[in-house]
């Protein structure tokens, strides 16, 4: 089963055909610097484009470049076929959405929000029963790469609807991807790789956190951490194909080496009295691989001792 | 203070002027999947080779490439000037040197086992003690790198004795970097690397198994995966001056909003009953800087956290 077709968004260029009053108008609730970011892109892309956010003083500078400020949810709504949300979280996303269901009526609201595949599926359900069009988005790169070619978006719902706003989304730049018509996916694919981000941004600050307690300059330890990044990225297909297949060799390094590699990392963390409480958790995962008899195994395999956690 | 100085280490074509015959010998303890592809890597850089390992049947290869296998490790350490030793941890490291010592008397030690600084300092003593030099390693890539252009080794130690061993070094390819006389540095900054790339690889690995129990095949996950990797190497320059200027701006994205998404990322692992150990010690770590009331500020700032851990 593949979900995944890569729509590359289109460039500016493709549409110099077009003329600005053609663009669809858009809508962005919430004004955090993401969604000020998305504004800013379909604002330079020659979208009409109104705004809100919940508190007020967050759109001095978008509406010097012409965006219209609302009053209210409401009006923000009324103003373009396409509302797009991105706030801080799922009930964030409900508590403005909520009270300006007859508004979004007839419209399609794309929830740019990191929500996860349920969340999903329930902001899906709520706007079918009041006739609203919902696309789910995730955003899986910073707010500098908005508009530019570094930004990656996912997509999930009705084909129709992605269609419908293609060239709306081209004015986010980047790539964006299509998983399905599942509202969930999205979010599933979200929430999985924030995981993997979030994890390994917490490693990186312990990492600083250790370096600098054995006097070792933040700025010198980048360039090598730089290469860690590089070398997770290139092993993210590998280890993906041995779980996929339930392949766990561990010919090349195995989870008791590692095992080993953490326990003098913790050895080292313990000795300047910091807070380890993330490699102490990954510590106790190899622990229970290993005194499952799984010491010989690749790495990978703790894919399944997360999955079936002890008791 | 920067204690780094790349060296590039000299590729097989800057020695043509000199015959096989010239090349120091080599011997390496400890034949797991890393002892076995540098005493591969030396034998193909024409460097006499002696291999040793505590358990028999891992030199089977080695032999037949032409490296020699000792009986014991005094045999093995008396073959070279250089004896490097890659095995599990500092104690596996200290079992095999320790009766050794008289054998080892005048020649070099390398360790390339992965230690903390303070292990590296340990040794460094009993080796002066011994009469024995000492250089401390790491290598920061895995075993398949070895040999090749992609590989990256740290040392630190006396300078004259990496300066002494700088063509057998060159055999292992890639970068080496000295850092400076202090035995401990390698040491220093591989425990750090590899408190990154372990607990990366633990985010990973829930990723997968997150986005398996969610429906999405872990190769569908990987290419955006690997786009998460590259993102982390690209950041990691940026949150360490974040850290060394202690300027914690959260202009873009800040720790409230982090937090936001680890929640929802653990209801989705909760929802399907994974073990999400390391993603709720990441969280605990941001409800402390949010207790603390940073929940503004970047999430570089949990480096802070770190290093005040609550009672
Ligand atoms: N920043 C990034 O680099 C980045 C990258 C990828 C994805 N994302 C995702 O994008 C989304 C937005 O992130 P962000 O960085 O812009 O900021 P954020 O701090 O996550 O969200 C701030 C926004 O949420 C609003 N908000 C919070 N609680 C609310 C409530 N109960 N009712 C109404 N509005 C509420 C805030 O309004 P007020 O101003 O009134 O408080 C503000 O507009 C998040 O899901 C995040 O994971 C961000
Ligand atoms: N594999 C990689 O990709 C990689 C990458 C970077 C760094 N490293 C580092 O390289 C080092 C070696 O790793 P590895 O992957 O080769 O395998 P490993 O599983 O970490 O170590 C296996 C080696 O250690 C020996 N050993 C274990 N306990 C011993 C003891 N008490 N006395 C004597 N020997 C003992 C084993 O001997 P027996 O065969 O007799 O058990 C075998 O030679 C580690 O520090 C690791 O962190 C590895």
């Amino acid at each position: 089963m593949t979900h995944t077709e890569t729509t590359e968004t289109r460039t500016t260029e493709t549409r110099t055909t077009e003329t600005p009053a053609t663009k669809t108008p858009v809508t962005v609730l919430g004004l955090g610097p993401m969604g000020r970011a998305l504004a800013a892109a379909f604002v330079e892309a020659g979208h009409p484009t109104t705004v809100w956010n919940r508190t007020s003083g967050k759109a001095a500078e978008l509406a010097e470049k012409g965006a219209h400020v609302a009053a209210g949810v409401a009006e923000a709504a009324a103003a373009s076929p396409l509302v797009v949300v991105c706030v801080l979280d799922h009930e964030a996303v409900r508590a403005i959405t909520g009270p300006a269901a007859e508004a979004l009526r007839g419209r399609t609201l794309l929830n740019l929000t990191s929500t996860a595949a349920g969340h999903a599926r329930e902001t899906a359900a709520w706007a079918a029963e009041h006739g609203i069009g919902h696309l789910d988005g995730a955003i899986m790169t910073p707010t500098t790469t908005i508009g530019g070619p570094d930004a990656v978006y996912l997509y999930s719902g009705p084909q129709e609807l992605h269609e419908r706003h293609a060239e709306a989304l081209a004015a986010l730049g980047g790539t964006g991807t299509y998983l399905g018509a599942d509202p969930g996916l999205a979010g599933a694919y979200d929430a999985s790789l924030l995981d993997f981000f979030w994890t390994s941004v917490s490693g990186y600050v312990h990492a600083l956190a250790l370096a600098r307690a054995e006097g070792v300059k933040p700025t010198d330890l980048a360039p090598f951490a730089r290469n860690i990044g590089t070398l997770m990225a290139s092993v993210t297909h590998a280890l993906a194909e041995e779980v996929e297949h339930g392949r766990y060799a561990g010919d090349d390094s195995n989870i008791r080496s590692v095992h080993a590699a953490m326990t003098h990392i913790l050895h080292a963390a313990d000795a300047h009295g910091l807070d380890s409480g993330v490699m102490r958790a990954a510590k106790a995962l190899a622990d229970r691989a290993v005194a499952d008899g799984h010491g010989e195994a690749a790495i990978s395999r703790l894919t399944e001792t997360v999955a079936r956690p002890s008791s």
